[in-house]
């Protein structure tokens, strides 16, 4: 029977403008991959900055060993990034321990 | 380094002619922000009342303060929506003490 | 007031060619819906085998029972899918009790 691991899922919501440099800190931090989707929707910094904006808006998720996440996290945490429009979130999650991630 | 806030992830899939509603509502009942992507998929609704229907699914998410939450799941726990087409859940999920929710 | 029910939600992404086979999997395993979303993305699998493949991927839900949750984990885990572009995680979540899943 297949076991599962524990590993960490971070999931960020942007402006598709940030979408490539945050892929790439993303694999620089040690992640080994990431799903991407087009949304839409609101969130404070739209409603001040992009009322007229018509910027596109990614989901960006990746899958990763928990120090790898705190990497990420605290790259997204940082100072430069509390103005952007730019919403994080992390949690634990378990995939089969026969997935590398 | 960056500190982490517990908060709380609200996903609702269902059809997008519920979206305005629920939006609407998650904004009164505290919601800051909400992503919205179309979707498709099946559920037990869609088996009995939309084998024809060309309706589209809508996934809504929001990461709000733990109390906003539990009104927006109170709300969507309502015995009105039991027969809806509608699937909600919750989790928790952390986010940088520097990112406002 | 409502209550919520700890159940489980799965998440694969995978290539489009592999999405009707894992759906009717879930199906027979015991899962009462699922949602379907096209994304974009990279694993290890695309940079070594797809690097110029137009494949597109797809992201996979469904919430279910936890016995459930893990006939599909253990499904998902077995060693033909070790070497195939699949992704798959597992977490709890908190439904309305009113939900069926």
């Amino acid at each position: 029977m297949s076991s599962l691991t524990m590993v960490r899922r971070v999931t960020v919501v942007t402006h598709n403008r940030l979408e490539e440099m945050l892929v790439k800190e993303f694999a620089r931090l040690g992640s080994k991959g990431y799903t991407a989707m087009d949304c839409r929707g609101q969130g404070e910094h739209e409603l001040l900055q992009d009322a007229f904006s018509t910027a596109t808006r990614v989901r960006l998720e990746t899958i990763v060993q928990p120090d790898v996440a705190d990497a990420i996290m605290a790259f997204l945490g940082q100072e430069q990034f509390a103005h952007q429009p730019i919403m994080a979130c992390v949690e634990t999650v378990e995939v089969p321990a026969s997935m590398k991630c």
